[in-house]
């Protein structure tokens, strides 16, 4: 349980979900060293009901938007669960933003910006965005959006 | 040639293929620093053949699971063959996990545990289980899994 | 900018396209540590256009291949004008080549080769060359190969 980013997610009037447990053999976050790394995260609802949906076909992109911004607060849920107290994260390195798309839709990079500018709320415009992909393919569940990303924690 | 890992293999009576050679211009995996890198790695059998096939369609999860083991055997040939003597392996880190699917399978974790079970199987259930995605696309040879991972070694 | 890569770059007759602008909320590249990692690029030509197209359908692999070397001189192109001349490239570590092709498309290492040949020839058959993995999804305003990489920096 990390205090001081769920303060800071408080400060910001975000309301987490809550927190995914691992469907499979992986665990939610791993930190080695300096990075903290945090498995492909999909979009949870409050109710814990998942956003699902191929976007390009039965969602446009503002939905997919929306779906990738929820991803960020599953993400956050995540780490305040699961970041002990004494990590802080310093920055956002990476991101992997994968898009439930059909094989024709093109605008990946404006669906999981809905994940990157919540990132930049949270932490900041030079600390909260880091280098990132974003892609389509075919996702666990029918999630609209899966993001897996990692941090730098402060020393 | 790691002999600490083949006798560790060795013990759990596991019967490993031959490592792959690179089919393009890559390393089969790389060391920096304490972490080691594997390359996407697909299933190959004992006789060289490769498993192939598309989730969802001409193969079921329960097969998927079957190829996904099988990258992870393949994933030791690497790491027996190429990873030399004075290295060891402290734990895995991250695993992307690629499934060769129909763009409505839903079950790409169910899939990858095949490979991740039996990481924890060799590097045991603290060390052997780190961060993971596990999403469907297409991919080379049309082989039905293909995985990505990287390590972190002892000093 | 950076002089020594740009003058490696021209020394070796290869023209460079503009460097991309991020077309979301993400940077070019990111330092951290010894480690610099680069966004996922498309392949710019050097009036800005985009190359696009699906490869195992409107483009065959050969040409997917040209696309995956023009993704290489995107991303020397980015590395040249976002790099700082105090750092210095050391070795290529880790490549992502993801290619826009139809679902049964098998090729995905030969186009992918395009790049890695690339790099082996800037930075030397031996740091030019890391761990990768070459598969088919679908991609941001149907570019035919989008690749992210990671390097390591010379101390």
């Amino acid at each position: 349980m990390n205090i001081v980013l769920e303060k800071r997610v408080e400060a910001l009037g975000l309301i987490l979900p809550p927190a995914p447990k691992p469907m499979g053999v992986y665990r939610p976050l791993l930190i080695v060293g300096e990075y903290l790394y945090v498995s492909g995260q999909g979009p949870i609802l409050n109710n814990r009901d998942l956003i699902t949906g191929k976007v390009g076909q039965t969602m446009d992109k503002d939905q997919g938007k929306k779906a990738a911004r929820q991803v960020g607060l599953t993400m956050l849920s995540t780490l305040v669960t699961h970041m002990e107290s004494q990590h802080k994260i310093k920055r956002l390195v990476k991101v992997l933003g994968m898009v439930n798309s059909t094989p024709d839709f093109e605008e990946h990079p404006y669906v999981i910006n809905g994940f990157s500018e919540l990132m930049a709320e949270v932490f900041g415009e030079d600390n909260g965005i880091g280098v990132r992909s974003a892609v389509g393919m075919s996702l666990p569940h029918n999630v609209a959006v899966e993001i897996e990303a990692h941090f730098l924690l402060e020393e």
